[in-house]
C-alpha cells in the first residue's frame, strides 16, 4: 500500500531518479511496517515552475510523501520519515551557491474506504 | 467540491483518459453526496518516473485519489471509492506480462477552511 | 513549512505564474503563522487532461493546496486561505465563456514524523 511521491525543483539538474527509486523502494521495504515488497509504488515528479519563500536567492527543495494506511504507530512513522530521508540527503544533487532544502512528509490513508486490488 | 487525480504509471500506454474522465464524473456524480454536477473536478496525471517494489518485474500502477470535503460516513466514502474502481477496474489497460496495482483513496478536506467560488 | 501547490486547468492560457508565486508567497509569508520567509515552498502544475462535471460546457479550475506542520487554529487556517484565495482570485485569467472555479485547501501534516533539513 505505501505510496511515495517525490517532488523535486528543476534547478536539481541531474537527478539521479532512477537510483534513487531503487534505494527508497528498498530503504522502505525493509520497513517491518512493509510486508510485501510488492506494494510499494513511487515516482518522481520534476516541478518546473515553483518559487522557494520571498527573497530572490537560488533555492531549491525535494520533498517526498509517504501515504500509508492508518494505523501505524508514531515510532514506525518517524523510523520510514528516516529511511527515506536518509537515501534523499545522500542522492539529492547539492549545486553550488543554492540552498537546498529537504523534507519528508508521512501520510495516513483512510483504511476502511480504501480499495486495493491486482487487475 | 470533489476533486479526484488519477495517477498511472507510463508503462500503462494508450489509457483511454478521455473516457475515463467522462465515466468517473458521470459515476461520482450519481452518488447521493454530489448535490451539483459542476463540482466534480478530475484529471489524469501520467508518471513516467516510477518503481513498483524491488524486484525487477513488469509492474504498473493505477491509483485515484478522491478528496472531499470533510464529515461523510464510512458508508458514503466506501461508497465512492467502489464507484471510482469500478470506472478503472474497467477501462485500465492490462498489457501482457504486466501485474497491474489498481488502488483507490477517499481523502478528507478541512471544510471550515476550504474556500469555493465561482470566478 | 509550508508547502503549496497549485493546480490549474489548460483552458486556463497565459496563467501568470511567475507572478503568482511570488504574491503567493509573499501573502502567506506576511502570516504570523510563517516565521521564516524561505520555508515557503510554492510550485504550479498545469493539467492538461481533465474534465469538470457531466455537463459539455466550458469549464475550468485552480485548485490550491497549502500543507502545514499540524496544531495551527481554525482562524489561523482560514486566514492562510483567504490570503491564497485573494492572489488567485485577482490574477487566474477569465477567458471568455469559460466558467472558473477557485478553490482552496489547507492540509495538515503529521508533526511528529515531519523531517525537515537544510542539505
Amino acid at each position: 500500500m505505501p505510496h511515495l511521491t517525490i517532488e523535486y525543483s528543476s534547478n536539481l539538474p541531474a537527478y539521479p531518479e532512477a537510483q534513487a527509486l531503487a534505494e527508497l523502494n528498498a530503504a522502505v521495504c525493509a520497513s517491518p511496517e512493509v510486508l510485501d515488497e510488492a506494494d510499494v509504488k513511487s515516482r518522481f515528479v520534476r516541478s518546473g515552475s515553483f518559487q522557494v519563500g520571498t527573497v530572490p536567492a537560488d533555492r531549491a527543495f525535494v520533498h517526498a510523501q509517504l501515504r500509508l494506511l492508518s494505523g501505524r504507530s508514531p515510532e514506525a512513522k518517524q523510523d520510514l520519515a528516516g529511511r527515506v530521508a536518509e537515501v534523499l540527503r545522500r542522492l539529492t544533487p547539492r549545486p553550488a551557491g543554492v540552498m537546498v532544502q529537504l523534507s519528508v512528509e508521512i501520510v495516513d490513508m483512510d483504511r476502511p474506504s480504501y480499495v486495493k486490488e491486482r487487475l
